[in-house]
């Protein structure tokens, strides 16, 4: 059998979700890379979390071809590798319809980086992606929600649709809502992408809460952000023991 | 003792609303029929649900007479019996005061198809029915409660009241909400009734969230919604593994 | 020891109220009366749940004067003493600070009718009374609540305050929101009342997300008031199984 | 091994608050001083709860230097030491990033005293710092966030930024809320900040709800606010058993 450990990392972070109520039923999957071997293992689709083994994580190529596992991979397999193909330093990729961040994705908003539990965790907002054109939706829908999630981290040049932005670090950043679906969540690894999807689910009930109180609130300052970022990320952090 | 399995599936289908916390005290009741024989399976009147066993179910006929039991019928018998008559293809009725599902119902609002958990399971809005008049509710209260229901599924010319619709599928729409009451759900049998009934208020959740998050949001398009639906539905259905 | 069956009784209410979340800490009390003997059992003040027995509660006559117990009784006693000699017909009185129906009392908002559940329990909207003056507060402002309650189911004469108003019968409303403080609710015995308080939690959570979603709804006709209040009581009741 | 009974409080207060609900992962953390010999035991930095032990806990002087201990103290720690050589009666300080606490900290909001619950713990409204200034965010920013703390209880003289304020003794509103960040909390003891910090988290979550439904909400009169404060509180107080 393939992969063993990297089977058992993402079987426990699909665990992970279902333990903090991110996934009602089989909605929600979890895979990881092996970047040297170049394959991806997958949750299948639509089995009974009770159920899952490792035995039954579905082992594919960066394409999405199948190579070992006898269930058919999660249904959204497609925006899985897409990602890992378009974002070369993140080892696992998690999807939840989870209840807040969904509603933001349901509402075509932005999480907005309000607080220092955000800033802890995302290096600004966490983007939403624009409504998927027809063609798109009636295309390779699945490869296209992968395709419009890169696009919003790309660096774009100005235009008509707006001035230049830069690219953004996918692991700096690392979610993005979809538009009228939900939350794509990523990290290093399977462990730290579910520990990402749990922390989004929790900033996006805050941020709901806190805009509902004060719909003009201001986001934090730079000065703010980049203090918690980085207290928790990068060379300099400070936070938990030394390891 | 008659239907000895569908007992079975209709106590299962009860359990599972008040595992999934839809139902308080003992307000909610689950059915099922037997198209072959004719016969209505039917949860008891006000019976804890802790003490709930296959012999206490009620079984009737498709008029709502008692056949065999000797415990009085849910109080909402004649709206199960309505929905069986009006609806040739169910096979199972759920009826909850699940908390943002009502709480639609109560505010005499249709719960838009806003993402794709929505499209998944629902093809169109969740319909809510017009208020019972005050004969209605004074006569066959419960009865008219399905009336409304059923009148909200039949094709429907153009008149003073509107443009013409065209009738709705009711395994394509499996929930309508009764205008100041609660949903009434169904499904092809009692798991997937069920099943929709815990799925229609998770719904209701993150609907209730981005409406109040953006009240003047748009639904989806239909091509998500046929993607998604056609998705999980029908002859070309992708999702979950072959059965 | 007095009143065995009435403390046990009592201890059940305040610990059922515990098991459905409505407490936090110590925030809350149950009574139940002995009309016969004209003796109160409640609560003693903030003892924790855990450690009640039903020898710890407390036994007062119907003014409030201990008659048994070495406990001091809950601070709340003058206003249960009170509603038990205004209001004849109850037979135990609860108070928590349950989030919702508190929330509706911290804004000063009655509780309207807008569903079925609701008229199912309560014959109309739970009324809040107006905030207490300051010298009620300064005086005796646990007895002064009390008065604030039932004054709200007092008939009132046509005045310069408002038209005539005719009484309330405790019992088809059995609870009332203090303006800034939270519910009391009453019933038939103290199983009835801790019941009440728990429905009252759940309407105040639906009316709440009503609320919200349609800032003007409607409430519900007098005729569905009718239909749904009597099907659970009086002589017509035809809910649960005769007993 | 230093202080043995401190370090048990303070786990035993870091553990309730998440029995509580009220930290994720590793988000929140207690301490608690010992004014006789000057010491400060508080939780380690980013170490799973369910890990946590009595000698885990770091012991430090006022001024922060660890005095025993292998493992590193919360990164919070000099917001912890500068509250307790400002506030000479506390004895223990809490933080958490809770849900509806911090959604007022997002929103910059302090928290109206709107009730008795409010009243029964905290005398007047739980303040909000302004936003740190970026200086005091890239200085010594965890202590300039006790200072932003420590000035909202200080006595301000009538000045351009608005009229005189007394101070504000901090075991009488034994909280802050951080602009853009969460709650500090704390009290006489350990587990007297704990139980503050959790009551708080009920309060906020009630605000919430009376601010939605009703924006222009009066907060409780100052009778109101005396009476329920003191009843709990001083020598004066009736609360409880006498002990």
């Amino acid at each position: 059998m393939l992969l063993k450990d990297l089977r058992i990392a993402v079987l426990d972070a699909n665990l992970e979700l279902v333990k903090r109520g991110l996934v009602l039923y089989t909605f929600g999957n979890a895979s990881g890379v092996d970047r040297a071997e170049g394959l991806v293992v997958i949750k299948p689709s639509g089995v009974d979390y009770d159920d899952l083994r490792p035995e039954h994580m579905v082992v594919t190529d960066l394409d999405g071809k199948v190579v070992e596992g006898s269930l058919k991979p999660s249904s959204d397999l497609d925006t899985h590798t897409l990602l890992y193909r378009e974002f070369p330093t993140i080892g696992a990729v998690v999807h939840t319809h989870s209840e807040f961040a969904s509603s933001f994705a349901q509402a075509g908003l932005a999480i907005p980086a309000l607080g220092t539990t955000h800033a802890d965790y995302f290096y600004g907002p966490v983007p939403c992606t624009a409504p998927l054109s027809d063609e798109a939706i009636a295309g390779r829908y699945v490869h296209e929600t992968g395709v419009a999630i890169a696009r919003h981290f790309a660096a774009k040049p100005a235009g008509s649709d707006g001035p230049a932005r830069a690219a953004i670090d996918p692991l700096a950043v690392p979610a993005c809502l979809v538009a009228g679906h939900a939350p794509f969540v990523w990290g290093k690894d399977a462990a730290d992408a579910a520990h990402n999807a749990v922390v989004l689910e929790a900033i996006a009930r805050m941020a709901y809460r806190t805009l509902t109180l004060k719909p003009d609130v201001n986001v934090v300052t730079q000065a703010l952000l980049d203090r918690h970022y980085f207290r928790k990320h990068g060379p300099k952090a400070t936070y938990g023991q030394a390891t």
